[in-house]
């Protein structure tokens, strides 16, 4: 018998098809490798191939990180932002930010198999682009998201994540917030907090835990072995985290993609980084709680996703969370 | 520049972005064709592979449509419907239906290339299990779809669509609902045929037009060639339409289609009838509007949609709707 199961925040209910299960190695679509590329724009001695660079963290010669516009932006930083009706209809002109964090000099390195203290410096990279672009007051909200693999939406194969800068704040993020701030009426606590306290105690969704993170598989996934990066401790926004917890969080989320890598054979995934709009009212540190989401591309999403924004899910999260728990790193 | 644009029901954004726009061939992913199959359940004479039928037009010693249960229910009639807290969360057991609409006995044909009258009974079929379904009172809404070619989710080419009831009603389906009855509430008019009515007069979004029914780009698209069609008159729901208008949806249906076929090189794509929940309040007939969305499968959806709901489109609806309009059919 299947299972019916509503996000806590959000109020999105999955289905958990227990009829369709399917092992891990059931889900192969693709296993990610580079295969090399002479050409790579994303490569040490190709930065002429780039648009100007925005950012760059130095080593003597060469660079670790190195941050620049998007060739074909979806929104641009020039102009003024025009907002205007049509009728029924509303509109305004494409002002923002589109950025890509090249987040290694090398081309057959990722996330999972770079060094911690290389990872923690993608972390600074996004940290230091936010706080930037944060000063202009036209921008809402800043999604930061990476698309690893071409099944998930990736275009070149050099390891690299994006930065999008948005006049608006987007409808996932705004119900977020919404049913964030509802338990936090009711009850006056974050629910997030609530999830990883409670998570914490029954364990069976719990995947790995450090000191300042716990990685788990939500009770209510879209998809397989979907697994969010919780800190334990309550901060609204990416950009506010210390030093330390960049650390333990590279450490974390390296832990995870090989644990991925291991069970599900280097997977194609997605990962975003959830937080708070850039300028919202004060208090809002009280109600939201920033976390990173990990997708691996194991399944095609089809009609009946899109017509409804209800997902079938064939792998229950306590079996996904099992089963990467166990997993070698 | 790009534009940003608001769906006027949803609230949903989404970025239509020139700078990465396209020509209709070079979206090409995938042509669907049937391969054939001698061991294909769906084909006439495979009666025996498929579970017992539940419904069957049948033609002297055949059959033009056939429902049956899917082998592999994302959900089962069978039961009571237990609903449970587990601390913070909520689940339900998998209660409701999951069936298969096989549309033709032919391999080889698709809903763009059968006769309108055959087209039409797939209707009938539709409407008459939605009417069957519905005095099941644990179900809330039936979700009416189909996944046309593999990179749209179908794992069997034989032209089918699929029916999923559901004990809940889905949170894409409440947001459309909310939006139409804010609409409502502040004009007294229904939004849908408020679209109607301006699309219209404006011209530039419609792709087909008869005296039942409107094929429109919708003016906030999240995929290129998004198609929606519209009843013009006003109705909420699917199965409360006429013989007449079935009929002229057939037309309409199949015409789109070869639009599609001939401009996108007959594309995969997802199909989804929008109708208002089973057992809504009275009065719901005033705000909401059953209509049809067709999305063909152009582009890959990646970690920024998401993360976000929001949407990056690389063809605007104007540009579609003429490419289309244009289109031999």
């Amino acid at each position: 018998m299947a299972d019916l199961r509503k996000d806590p925040v959000t109020g999105r209910w999955v289905i958990i098809s227990t009829e369709r299960q399917k092992r891990p190695s059931d889900f192969h679509v693709e296993t990610v490798t580079t295969k090399g590329d002479t050409l790579c724009p994303f490569c040490q001695g190709h930065e002429d191939k780039t648009p100007p660079e925005i950012l760059a963290y130095r080593n003597g010669g060469g660079w670790d990180v190195r941050v620049v516009p998007n060739k074909f932006p979806a929104l641009r930083v020039e102009g003024d932002l025009d907002r205007e009706g049509e009728g029924l209809f509303d509109r305004m002109n494409g002002i923002g930010a589109h950025e890509v964090i090249i987040e290694t000099p090398h081309h057959g390195q990722t996330l999972a198999t770079m060094g911690e203290p290389a990872i923690e410096k993608v972390f600074w990279a996004w940290r230091e682009r936010v706080l930037d672009l944060k000063r202009d007051i036209r921008l809402r909200h800043i999604v930061i998201f990476k698309n690893h693999g071409a099944s998930a939406g990736a275009s070149l194969e050099h390891s690299h994540s994006q930065l999008i800068a948005l006049p608006i704040v987007p409808r996932e993020l705004k119900e977020e917030l919404d049913g964030a701030k509802r338990h936090f009426l009711q009850r006056e606590r974050c629910v997030f907090c609530d999830i990883v306290r409670q998570e914490g105690r029954d364990g069976t969704r719990v995947i790995a835990e450090s000191a300042d993170f716990m990685a788990l598989a939500p009770y209510a996934p879209r998809f397989p072995f979907e697994t969010w990066l919780m800190p334990k401790r309550h901060r609204s926004r990416f950009e506010d985290t210390t030093p330390g917890e960049f650390a333990s969080l590279a450490r974390m989320l390296k832990d995870v993609l090989q644990r991925m890598n291991t069970t599900l054979l280097t997977p194609p995934y997605n990962l975003i980084v959830h937080s708070a709009p850039l300028h919202d009212e004060p208090g809002a540190n009280d109600f939201y709680h920033w976390h990173v989401e990990v997708m691996p591309k194991l399944t095609r999403v089809a009609g009946f996703e899109w017509g409804t924004g209800f997902y079938i899910n064939p792998t229950g999260p306590e079996e996904a969370a099992e089963v990467l728990r166990k997993a070698k790193t």
